[in-house]
């Protein structure tokens, strides 16, 4: 990618991110809803300084541009592409909690325990992971009750015990273990990997597109995920705290196992360039309407931040 | 109700219980399912840990006895029944976190950040929230589908922000800001009162009844939802650890805003006659076949741990 497209392709994420950001505003004002009793201001406080905070929103990207590729309506994939920010942010809280990670900042902010308490931290992750299935099943996300069903399932199991929270459980155990290199790799998969491969396979979902096209959009975040890992190990190996919004070296430091630890930054970059031309091939059949789904490969890929 | 209809009564409990514990039991097996990469083996011991302990099980049985009432379909009721008790026992998981009500002992057992670690115990919290929504998008879930989006519309409202989350934010408040007697009522209505309201309109979601039915369970469900918390206030004044197989007292000891502190206890057993007797009234249309229903309304006002 020149450093033209690469800019070109950034404001366009940037251009979306504010969308998104508008989105997530209004979903978290605080209005109770049909069902609810009422929502507590500083539970709701806490929800929005872990949501709003200026994020890439590189995951309802995904969703949108996957959507895009089958027509799908755009409507209905705004709000799935808020759902699934909702649950990518609550996993942000819970990682950053002191019996976790323990992350004093968070895209240079305090994180939300550190701004709150650790008892508000929690609670709101949990908030937030409930809210990204209340927004999927409620009448404003205008879709079939069969394709609603469908997203909340591979959604729940992209997240759940076998997806992003079993992943979490296996990167903490790692300190310990020492996971051999297929270890490594499923912990990846399960940790970063398998959110993003439901954020491309949700565009499809919501499309309601033939199996084998969900099967493609879902091998295309498979491969962009494991880039994504490869790309964040590689920076931070590489880059300082300014540049990421949050401590690095953290990796080394706690001798944690990476694929860039155990293969070097060389071997990385290869791979990193194999597996963008593993998403673009997956791409192929769409032609020039996956052109930015492409380049959301590469940004991926070569991302400083 | 005499002392041997309440030994009746009993006896069916544990027997259902026994029922949802062998359900339970199976979903929280080590076999990753469709869609999952791994089950880490220390995650789903905790989510067993925390799960599988010798509970009441009373929130299923009302489901169970909800969807009896329209001649629901029992095994689509069981699948239900487990995905509340999921969602109930996570909340069980975080609240007794150091972070929260810092509780060593539930059920007389070590709590599951006692019996692991904390990150494990938040884990498998959040493990357990987003299984209780697998299990009803699941296709072993035999329901259509507009009914599965209505029971998941139903359940994010009534544990999220709006519901039992947001009860346990403002039960944290509750010991700085000593809510009044609207905020204790509104705090319990959402901390425990919105499970158990959810838990008797499920069974009328399961069945397809109609709209006044699925009211008329969940003003039911509110009743004893009410009535539970008076009677557990009620308890925590009177009883001794042993009884409760947890910390009693505690809400004295913390100078915690309860309707029994506000009114004593005589008042309280009169309110809990009150609720029995609407939660009977409301059960009126179904005549006979409400009889395990309006025991178990009595059970929750007059229980003894």
């Amino acid at each position: 990618m020149t450093k033209d497209d690469q800019m070109a392709f950034e404001t366009i994420l940037v251009e979306h991110a504010a969308a998104i950001e508008a989105q997530l505003r209004q979903i978290l004002d605080g209005r109770a809803l049909a069902g609810e009793i009422a929502r507590p201001e500083r539970l709701m406080a806490a929800m929005r300084h872990g949501v709003l905070n200026g994020g890439k929103r590189l995951r309802p990207f995904l969703v949108m541009e996957s959507a895009a590729l089958f027509s799908a309506d755009g409507e209905a994939a705004w709000r799935v592409a808020t759902a699934l920010e909702c649950m990518h942010c609550y996993s942000l809280i819970h990682d950053d909690l002191p019996a976790m990670d323990d992350d004093d900042l968070r895209r240079g902010q305090p994180t939300v325990h550190k701004a709150f308490d650790e008892a508000t931290a929690i609670l709101a992750g949990d908030a937030l992971l409930t809210l990204a299935f209340d927004i999927l099943a409620d009448e404003a996300t205008v879709l079939p009750p069969d394709r609603k069903v469908a997203l909340m399932l591979a959604l729940s199991r992209a997240a759940g015990v076998g997806g992003m929270v079993g992943g979490q459980m296996l990167d903490l155990e790692a300190e310990r273990n020492r996971p051999d290199e297929a270890g490594i790799i499923r912990l990846q998969a399960m940790k970063t990997g398998a959110l993003i491969r439901f954020a491309c396979e949700a565009g499809a979902i919501v499309a309601g597109a033939p199996a084998q096209d969900r099967e493609r959009l879902a091998e295309f975040g498979s491969a962009i995920g494991l880039a994504f890992q490869l790309a964040d190990d590689l920076l931070d190996l590489t880059a300082n705290a300014s540049q990421m919004g949050k401590a690095t070296g953290k990796d080394a430091a706690a001798g944690k196992a990476t694929l860039v630890a155990l293969h070097g930054a060389t071997w990385a970059r290869s791979q990193l360039q194999g597996l963008v031309d593993q998403a673009h091939a997956l791409l192929e059949p769409y032609g020039e309407r996956a052109a930015l789904l492409k380049e959301a490969a590469k940004f991926v890929a070569v991302r400083s931040n």
